[in-house]
Parts: structure tokens; sequence; C-alpha cells
């Protein structure tokens, strides 16, 4: 495999990719690596921090250019063309590199994944996951989580035929089970959304490419046996930022009793 | 004031309602109360927890009938008249007594609400809400939590005003703060019915009947200074149980802890 790391992302700044990629590097011998980004400050990172970049199937490709967080996403990718981000969306679309990697602006990133490298047939939008961990100590894969809101029915499909691609290639289940967030478990429960999204993923679930078991709800998410959840990016976001914020909740609450206990 | 309780509903039988009406009858002495469900089984119940029922101010009305939790709940409003839930509701439409109180069958209660109370004027559809604790040991209440799904933006503004009235009389906030729920804080993030609600909401709450305070993510929830928290039924029937499954596998991952700890 061959790959392209972003290193001008991420919020650590270019350490943490340049330690990634070299470990990277070491347990995967037979894959390349292209890094992306502004070539003095990888190689003036790398000294600071002692990592040698001389390495065998290492390249790194010169770019001037930096998309911010805060840029407008589409004008980023068309005005950035000597950016990290857009040069290797190009090697992408050019196939030098199988896969990319990157912790920038993640609008700019969808946008440009879009407008770069294109959609699979039949894939009308892009869609943003997360792994989940479970209970059982098994992941899951959710989507989306924000690309789309105010979504067709089809996307729901959509979601669920790379939902299941993903859970197949990267996590190894072989027909991966696919769930329906929703407010109950009996068919016909929810928004039109999801009445008409159920009937789609009923009709295309019968286990060629997955096998659709019908609704699930957040209450189960981390007690289910799925692979893959899918929901429309506004639903995803919320439910994933309802987690963080019971955590937080949960963890506050706990600080004051160990506080008051002592 | 006076209140109707439905004896007849919620998951403990009885003697639950009963002992409630008793310990409101104690606590309020200007209050009256009317009991409705079965008058031999509210007796029985009684007599078996040794609760004295011949008080003043509490009333029982006999009705043979009960609306249980799976029937369809626009047939058994029609059909069921002399339930306890519809023979309460009478008793509100009629000025018998001020409020309802009933555990019963959810859906029966609220399209009963609507077919035999009626709606308040520019009210379009009621809400199902709950009263939420958050980290400063102040309520908020938030709404709607399954009521209704496919709402219209003008929704989210009736429920701020249903919200807002709840909080002003009951909780005691003078100018209620709304927030609507949503997945980023700015203006123009969301869905159609968010971008679209916000503004509506934007036009009313200038601190006439509420004050609107802008969106509010999932995340900032219980940590919010807040009175009501408007959203569409979906949305807030998802959250709701998204925060009882995140407790729960707290609470899951906490007990093997302690069992692997021994």
């Amino acid at each position: 495999m061959r790959a392209v790391l972003d290193t001008m992302g991420g919020d650590a700044g270019p350490a943490a990719p340049i330690e990634a990629a070299l470990c990277f590097l070491r347990r995967h011998p037979d894959d390349e690596l292209l890094l992306v980004g502004k070539s003095e400050i990888i190689e003036e990172t790398a000294a600071r921090h002692g990592m040698d970049l001389d390495v065998a199937r290492l390249n790194i490709a010169n770019c001037d250019q930096v998309i911010e967080p805060g840029d407008e996403p589409v004008r980023a990718i068309r005005k950035k063309r000597d950016s990290s981000m857009v040069r290797g969306l190009y090697a992408l679309r050019a196939n030098e590199v199988d896969f990319m990697v990157s912790s920038g602006n993640t609008g700019a990133l969808m946008a440009g994944a879009v407008m770069i490298v294109g959609r699979i047939s039949a894939i009308e939008r892009p869609g943003l996951s997360s792994i989940i961990p479970k209970l059982d100590q098994r992941d899951l894969v959710m989507l989306d989580l924000g690309a789309g809101v105010d979504i067709k029915p089809a996307s729901l499909l959509q979601y669920a035929l790379m939902g299941s691609a993903y859970a197949r290639v990267v996590m190894g289940r072989e027909m991966p089970k696919v769930a329906l967030l929703n407010i109950g478990t009996e068919a016909g429960k929810g928004d039109r959304l999801r009445r008409e999204g159920y009937s789609l993923l009923k009709e295309w679930g019968g286990g060629t490419a997955f096998h659709f078991v019908g609704n699930l709800e957040a209450r189960d998410l981390l007690r289910s046996d799925v692979d893959v959840v899918v929901t429309d990016g506004f639903t995803g976001n919320m439910v994933l930022k309802c987690f963080e914020g019971t955590i937080d909740a949960v963890r506050e609450i706990t600080r004051r009793g160990m506080n008051s206990g002592t």
C-alpha cells in the first residue's frame, strides 16, 4: 500500500504526524509513505525531536501553503492549490497513492475529496464516520456524523454500503450487520426519513453487501452486536456530542464526589 | 387548586398513585383531589396498604374501563368512554379540575388531551417534556421528546412558549432562557428545521414571553444555564435515550471494574 499523510493538519503541529509516519513504516515493511507539507518545517521538527527522515520508502513533497482550520472549505480548496491537503488529494486522484490521511480542516477535506478525487459511482454524497467502542470490546462504525443534513432516504442506503465496505475491509467483518439508528425498534417508527430509509435498507440488506438487522435505539448502541450504524448527519453529530456531554458530566460528578470525600 | 389523578396508569399498580394522592393532600391543605379508576380496586388497594381514603378534599369517581399500555391511542379514547383516563380528561374539559396527572398510555393521553380538552389557541400540536437535572443543581425543561416528528419550524416556537410557561409557573423562572438544541452554536448551523426555527425564535424571543439565547449543543446541555431547551420529537427522544444508554454503559463498566478489582 502507498499512503499520503498531510503533516499540516492537527492540533499538535507536525511532530505527531511525522512520528506516526515513521512508526507506520517500521510496522509495515512493504508500504510506502508520502509526506506533504512545508518541507522546511517538517525537517526542522524532525531534527528537534531527533527523528531521522532519511528512511527508505519515505518521500516528502514540499507545499508552500497551508489550509487553516478557519478557512472556508470550498474557497480554500480552489485558492490554495499549493497546500498540503490539495497536493495530497491530487496524489490520490493520480493513483500515486492508495489512501490519504489528514487531520486538517474537515470541511475542506470533504469538499476537496469530492472536487478533486470524485465520488464512487452510485454514492451521491460523502459521509463522516467514527469508530465507537462497545461494551463487548468490539467496535462499530457509525455514519454520517455531520457531512449531510437534510438528506434523502437513499443516502442512508449509501452510508450502509460505505460503512459495510469499511467494516469488511478494515475491521474484518465478513458480512457486516447494519442497523438504522431510530427512536423505536419496530418497523414504522421514527420520522419520514427513517420510515423510507428502513424500507430501502430492508430491500437491499438481504445479505449480498450487508445484513440489515432493523432499527436500533441510541439507548442500546453500546450494548448492540452490530457492525455498522447509519443515520443522518444531524442526528449522528447530536448523538456523538451527547455521549461526550454525558461522559463529561459523569466525570465532573465523580470529581466532586471525590473532593467532598476528602 | 383542584387536580384529577388517574389511578389506573403506571407500572406499579394503583398503590403508588393512591399514596401520592394522600401525600399531596397533606402537603397542600387548600387543594382538592379527584381520583379516577375502578373504585373497588382503589378501596381494596388502600385497605391492603393501611391507607385511609376517608379524607377531606378527596373524592373518587368510579370508572369501569381501563386503557391498557398496548391499546391503540385514538381508538382507546373513542371506545373506552368509561375509562379513568377519559373520565379525567372530561373533568378537565368541564373545569371541574385545574390539571390532570396520569402515568397511563402516553399516546392515548396525548390523543385524548387533544380530542377531549383541546389545544390552547395558537398551539398546533402537543409536546412531551421532561425535567433534566443539570450539574449546577438547577433543572431545565426539554421538549419535545417524541410527540411530534416531521414538525414545522413554527412548532419549535410553540414548544418554546409552552416550555417557558412551565418554567415560569412551575419552576419560578421569571424570564426563562430558551435555547435551541443544535449541532453547532453559530446561527446558520444545522438542518433546514433548525435554521428556520432559529430565525423564528430570535424574532419572538426578545424578552416578552422568553429570552432566546441561541443554539445549544448536546455536549453542553448538562453544563448550560438555560431553563428551556427546544427540539423536535425525534431528536429529543434520541438525546434522552442517549443519556440513558451512556449512563447505563458507565454503570456497567464501573461494575466490571469493581468485580475485577476483588
